[in-house]
């Protein structure tokens, strides 16, 4: 992350929408079968950790995924780290 | 199914929209719990069948579902009854 307009740091390819803070990523895919494993792996993380994202949107290459600001209204950055996470076993 | 405007009847709850014959359908759950078992098992349904619906975009409590028009152009009735049919297991 190269740019800093003042505001902290957020997690690679996240930003923060809106006075209501929330944050949205678009996370894209070559195929379905991974756009489906990324899926898959964002809902046992939803379910480990007891959260939810405000809203999923995917279709064949795409998952648009926006999170609700954290307990205290700011943007859950550690959430958004998590879903950064799941990336890598697919990258691997 | 009551009514019949001249088009073949679809599987419940779904509508045709637009020129392109998609097919829509929203199906609401009480809490993310039911939301997200349902979302696991058309991910699976869509791996057993080799198909992806064409977006399906989802909240806590609500997953919308937009399917493709089959190879012959017309509305995905089989598709939309196989998903219809996971309700099962959650509502039995």
């Amino acid at each position: 992350m190269s740019e800093d307009s003042g505001q902290l740091t957020l997690p690679d390819g996240w930003e923060s929408r809106g006075a209501q803070r929330t944050m949205f990523r678009r996370f894209s895919f070559d195929a379905y079968a991974q756009t489906r494993d990324f899926v898959d792996a964002l809902s046992a993380l939803t379910q480990a950790e007891g959260v939810h994202p405000q809203n999923i949107n995917f279709a064949r290459t795409y998952v648009n995924v926006t999170l609700d600001p954290d307990a205290a209204g700011e943007p859950n950055r550690a959430l958004a780290a998590r879903i950064n996470a799941l990336l890598r076993p697919a990258g691997a």
